[in-house]
């Protein structure tokens, strides 16, 4: 298996139902589904990268909840947790999607830390929103308290906001490549990865901050000399004048002119803007194609026929 | 690195303090106490499992607390999430500790799953406590609302009560050999692993039990051709006739000795006697030489000059 890797960076709608939180079985089913049109990879190195936010937001509720009997969880270690349970459940539905279709490659879930630095920018200005909404009242009772900031998020109440420093290198990155060469399916900087900044002596510590999982996966993707960076989402296409009369799919796109689209304000913070951003730092950094598409049109976006296309 | 493998077991005394519930700072800084005794095994491939009881019991705790505004986790996950925050922890521990003794040998940590057999005998009588503790009446309610088997653990109050199968298989057991080959001290086993039953199609199916780490250890450690299996906990020796006047520390014992003395009853189920049969099951599979200590003299005890050393 000497081809080039593929990166796969799941989103939440292709491993978290909208109602994830009515039941567990719900979400394995739809990581189910989304690993199954995974097996098209199978003559590939794979790696499979993967989103967290509903699931640690549930982890920080469930620590909130406990906070008068056990300590509440950092951030760090809600990621850390999540990594476990969901990379967990994806190496056993990636293994059953894989041996349904007779191909003989196990897959494998690793922990993950992301090195970010202190001096980011980003961690002057939290703006991440994670977790449940509180009500006005209750959110500048819990800034008081726990030095937590928290900013209103239109019309959902207040939340907390964290700081999304750059990813600057991901620390497994090594012991990635080594799988990948086994022939194994990887799962991989789950969330992002754990955030943590290095110290004067090299130290790692873990900092309150989530990393963008498709930044995250841009920079692995290109330390692993993948080939193909393809960012799985809840849309077919990128389109330009999103929800407008005029609005515009974009098949196959330059990242000049995707960048332009970006510049111009064409994408949603938070939503289609970090993942364009992400597309665009791969393939600066020689990726030779990016893709942005849905878990069900993977196969065809793999051949170049589906999907958002982003060429250098 | 051609040299046959050790593994070290860490029980709960080496990575969470018994008031671990009063500060998450403090667990971490005695994992970094126990890496730091790690260090000395920098020549050889290292392979650190970990057990995960108090941490479990948290999860199990938080999720509980939670269950009017989000799903209860089930056991799997809660043990996956737990590889993830110790695989976390220890990483970074085991990290700095080898880069301060000037040792470039990275740390990863992997979720591992343990298959049982869905006929072990143990899924008829559950009978490891998990969790926190309640009064007669609540439990009763509990156990009729959830379908929970709970016990009364003696003087502690009711306790829920899960299944304890044998390990089989290690599913990531390739997986750690392929890391140990590149001199990564890899962090796997976490907790004996996510228990999951092999259904008739071979497909993996998540259970509500628990593995013992001790014995989970010393499977992966056979099966990767380990020579040393060193369990390390809270007393530097085995003992017998523990706490009576003629109490008598091992200090090198063989196997038939050892398992004559497990026979007579003198280590304590849910205490020694997993550790015991551990060893004895890991010198019959073929290691050899088992060593049961503390983190303080694991270097000493690795040299065959301190602990209890156990032969074939």
């Amino acid at each position: 298996m000497r081809e080039s890797p593929v990166v796969v960076a799941l989103g939440g709608n292709a491993i978290a139902p909208p109602s994830h939180r009515t039941s567990r079985s719900a979400q394995s089913e739809l990581v189910r589904a989304t690993a199954e049109h995974l097996v098209h990879f199978s003559e590939r190195p794979l790696l499979v990268t993967h989103g967290n936010g509903p699931q640690v937001g549930d982890a920080l509720l469930r620590s909130e909840r406990s906070a008068d009997v056990l300590p509440r969880l950092p951030l760090d270690a809600c990621v850390a947790g999540t990594q476990g349970d969901l990379g967990y459940v994806l190496a056993s539905c990636l293994d059953d999607a894989f041996r349904t279709a007779g191909v003989r490659r196990p897959a494998v879930a690793l922990v993950t830390r992301t090195v970010v630095d202190a001096a980011d920018p980003a961690f002057q200005d939290p703006s991440k929103p994670i977790g449940r909404a509180y009500g006005e009242d209750e959110a500048r009772a819990r800034m008081a308290a726990s030095g937590w900031i928290m900013k209103e998020d239109a019309g959902r109440g207040w939340r907390r906001v964290v700081p999304s420093p750059e990813p600057r290198e991901i620390v497994e990155e090594r012991a990635i490549r080594s799988l990948l060469a086994t022939g194994a399916v990887v799962v991989a900087v789950g969330g992002g990865g754990v955030p943590v900044v290095r110290g004067g002596d090299g130290t790692l510590v873990g900092v309150e901050a989530v990393v963008d999982k498709d930044l995250a996966s841009a920079l692995v993707a290109a330390d692993i000399g993948a080939e193909v960076l393809m960012i799985l989402t809840g849309v077919e296409h990128v389109a330009i004048d999103y929800g407008r009369p005029t609005q515009r799919d974009l098949q196959e796109v330059a990242t000049v002119e995707l960048a332009a689209h970006a510049r111009q304000g064409q994408f949603a913070p938070g939503s289609m803007l970090p993942k364009v951003r992400a597309v665009l730092r791969f393939l600066e950094r020689g990726g030779r194609r990016a893709v942005i598409t849905t878990p069900e049109l993977s196969e065809k976006a793999l051949a170049g026929e589906a999907g958002t296309q982003v060429l250098p």
